[in-house]
C-alpha cells in the first residue's frame, strides 16, 4: 500500500537532534549534542526506596487505571507548591498531570487550534515543541531571540500581521537552545501584548529550578489574572526524565478541555511515575535536592564555559553565557558553512554538536550550534571541546 | 479570557463512562460500570520484584530518556512473540511502543487524517477511541455490529458513500461494548474491502488473550501482506493498566511517521513501565499468567451470566454471551426509556451500568447498556444484579 499522510505529518522528519544522537552513539564519538540530565542528578536510591514501598503497601493503586487529570495528591501538592514558592496560579487555575511537559504543548495546541492556525514561537526554539505544533498542521511564525529574551517589537509585528494567531510559545528561563532568560520587562510586555491581541501564552518552564547564577525572574504566569497563560512544568530535569511526568497549570475551562483531549491520547499518565514524583516531593527534602542539582550543573557549566573560552573563542566562535539550564548556544564566524562544519565535526573529528538549523522556525540561524554540558562527563567535555577547537582552528583558516 | 476551542474539541465532553464512574464512587453504589481489570489479576509480587531489581541494577536505564520507538528489547520480543504465537506481522512491519493502546488510535489518526476526513467505526464502539478521533476533527461513520461482528454489507455501503475514508476502526475480539467476536469470514471480507477501497484497517485487540470459551479466530493482521492493517496491542488487560503500555505493529513507512508524531506527544513511554513489561514477558511464565487470567475472568463472566439469567432475563432484558473480554451488552425491552432507566438505577437503586448511548457513533443504540464483570467482586455482582433486576421488574410494569 502506498501510504498518504496528513498535512501535518507529511513533511515532518524525525528530530535532527535524535538523528545526530545516533552518530553520538558511535564508539569514540564525544557527544556534546544530547539534552539528557546528568545521570548523577538522579536520586536513584530514594526512587528505589519509594518504589519498593509503594509496590509493597499500595500495589493496586500503582497498577490500576487512574484519573485522566492525574494522581490527586500530586495535583494538590503541585498547586500549593507553585503558589507558595513562585506565586504561580490562582483560584481560577487547575493542574493537569501530563506524560512529560511535551504533552502540555501538544494538548494546548490540539485544544485551541485548527489546522492552519498560527503559533508564534521564539526562533530558535525547542524542536520537540515546534514539531508537535507542526504535526497538527499549524503554521509557525518565528520571533527572534535576543540576549534578554524574545524580541517584543517583532512579536508585536507578528501579532499584527497574522490574523489567526492562537498562542505565543515561549521558554523564558534558560531557553533551549539559546540559553537566554527573558527579562521581567519583556515578560510584562509579552503578557500585555497577548492580552491586547486576545491570544494565549504557553510558558514552558522545564529549566527554571536549575538556576546557578543571577536572580530568579518571576514567571509570566505570576502576572496572569485573566487566564491567558498556560504554565508547563516538568519533572524531567529535576527528578528523572524517563518517568515522563510533567504538568499544566491553566484556567479551569481550558484545562477541562485539555483533560478531554488527554483522555483520547493516553487515558492517564503512568501511575507509578506520578506516585514516585509525589512521594519524592513530600517525603524527601526536595529543596535540598534542587540545591544539589544546581551545584552539579553549576560545576559542569563553568567547566564547559572555561573550555569554550580556551579552545573555541580564540578561533572566532562566540557564545552566550547561561545562568542556568543545560545548554550553550554558540555562533560560528560569518562565512563558515555551519552544516558542513557540524557534519565534519562528528564524522571526521568524532565530536557531536547540534546544528542550529535543527531549531529553526522558518529557515534562519544558520551560523549557530548548540552544546550541552549536562550529559557528558567532565572528561568527555574536555576531550570534546579540545577536538572541536582544533578542528575549528584548522577549518576556519 | 473567553476561550475558543478547536473544531475537534469544541463539542467533545468527558467520557460518559468516566462521569458515571464518579457516581460509581458514591458509598453504597455497586458499580457494574467500570472497565478496569480485576485487581486480583495483577501479578503484584512479580512486578515488585522486577522493579526492585531494575532500580538496583540499572537505575539510569530506568530513569533516563529513552528512544521514542520504545525500549528495544521489548520491541524485539514483541515482534517475535506476535509472529510465533499469532502469525501476526511480517518483515515489512515494525513495532512502536505506545503509552497505552489508546495512543495507537490517536497516532494513526493524526498521521493519516486531516480534519474532516472519515473514519468508519463499529457502532457501538469504545468511546475512548471514538473521542480520540473526534478530538482531531474527524468525521465518524458508524457500521452496525452483529452477533458475528461488523455488518460487512453496511461497511461496503459506507465505503461507497464516503469519498475520504482513511481507515476502518475495529475491535474484532470481545468487542467493547458489544462483547461480540468477528467471524473469520467477516475478517476476510473486511480486509478485501479495505484493499479494494485503499483504506487502512486499525485492528484494536486489547482483549484477545482473555478468551475463556470457544476457539481463537486469527487476527485480521494475519491476512495482511499489503501493509493495510495497523495492529494495536496492550498490556493493560494482561499485565496492569496503570503502567500505560501498548504497542502498534504496522508497515515500516507508516510506523516511521507515527514515531515522529509520538515524539511530539510524549517523547517516549515511561521507561520503567516498558522494562517491567519486558522482564515480565521474558523472565516469568507469561503463558501461565494468561491461563490464570482466563480462569479468573471465566469464573467472573459465568457468575455474571448466571445472575443475568436469574434476575434480568425474566424481566425481558436480553444479552449477548461473550466468549472472552470484560463486558456484557444488554438490551432493554422495546419502549423502555434507556437513559431514564440507567439514571434511576444509579441514583435511586444504587447500581451503576453504562448507558448504551455512551458508545454511540451517530445517535443509535438507545435500548442498550453495558455491564462489566472484571472489576466488581463476586459479592458486588450478586448484589448489583439483584438490585437491577428488582428495579427492572418494577420499572417495566
Amino acid at each position: 500500500m502506498e501510504y498518504t499522510f496528513s498535512n501535518g505529518l507529511r513533511n515532518l522528519q524525525p528530530s535532527a537532534i535524535r538523528e545526530i544522537l545516533k552518530y553520538a552513539g558511535v564508539p569514540g564519538v564525544v557527544a556534546l549534542s544530547a539534552g539528557n540530565p546528568a545521570p548523577e542528578a538522579f536520586p536513584t536510591e530514594a526512587i528505589a526506596e519509594i518504589s519498593a514501598r509503594l509496590l509493597a503497601e499500595r500495589p493496586i493503586d500503582v497498577l490500576q487505571y487512574g484519573a485522566t487529570e492525574g494522581y490527586q495528591p500530586l495535583r494538590d501538592h503541585l498547586k500549593t507548591y507553585l503558589r507558595e514558592k513562585y506565586a504561580v496560579g490562582n483560584d481560577n487555575d487547575e493542574i493537569l498531570i501530563t506524560s512529560g511537559a511535551q504533552q502540555v504543548m501538544e494538548l494546548v495546541a490540539k485544544t485551541v487550534c485548527n489546522a492552519g492556525d498560527v503559533v508564534i514561537c521564539e526562533s530558535p526554539s525547542f524542536i520537540g515543541s515546534l514539531n508537535s505544533f507542526r504535526s497538527l498542521g499549524l503554521k509557525l511564525v518565528g520571533v527572534p531571540v535576543e540576549a534578554d529574551g524574545m524580541d517584543v517589537d517583532a512579536l508585536e509585528c507578528a501579532l499584527k500581521e497574522n490574523t489567526n494567531v492562537r498562542f505565543i510559545y515561549t521558554i523564558p528561563n534558560f531557553q533551549n537552545p539559546a540559553g537566554v532568560t527573558m527579562s521581567m520587562e519583556k515578560r510584562r510586555r509579552v503578557y500585555e501584548l497577548a492580552k491586547a491581541y486576545n491570544v494565549l501564552i504557553v510558558e514552558d518552564n522545564p529549566y527554571g529550578d536549575l538556576r546557578f547564577a543571577g536572580e530568579d525572574v518571576p514567571a509570566i504566569k505570576t502576572l496572569d489574572d485573566e487566564g491567558l497563560v498556560v504554565y508547563a512544568g516538568s519533572f524531567s530535569k529535576v527528578l528523572a526524565s524517563g518517568l515522563r511526568v510533567g504538568y499544566a497549570l491553566a484556567g479551569k475551562p481550558l484545562l477541562a478541555k485539555m483533560i478531554v483531549a488527554k483522555q483520547g491520547e493516553d487515558v492517564h499518565t503512568t501511575q507509578w511515575a506520578q506516585m514516585v514524583c509525589h512521594e519524592f516531593m513530600t517525603k524527601y527534602d526536595f529543596e535540598a535536592h534542587l540545591d544539589r542539582l544546581r551545584a552539579v550543573y553549576n560545576e559542569k557549566a563553568q567547566l564547559m564555559m572555561d573550555l569554550l573560552d580556551e579552545h573555541l573563542v580564540p578561533t572566532g566562535i562566540t557564545y552566550h553565557r547561561p545562568e542556568g539550564g543545560l545548554f550553550i548556544w554558540c555562533r560560528l564566524p560569518d562565512g563558515v558553512d555551519m552544516a558542513d562544519f557540524c557534519t565534519k565535526a562528528v564524522k571526521e573529528h568524532k565530536v557531536a554538536v547540534v546544528p542550529g538549523s535543527a531549531f529553526n522556525v522558518e529557515g534562519e540561524h544558520l551560523q549557530t550550534f548548540r552544546v550541552n554540558y549536562s550529559t557528558p562527563t567532565n572528561e568527555a567535555m574536555r576531550e570534546g571541546v579540545k577536538r572541536l577547537g582544533a578542528f575549528a582552528a584548522e577549518y576556519f583558516k
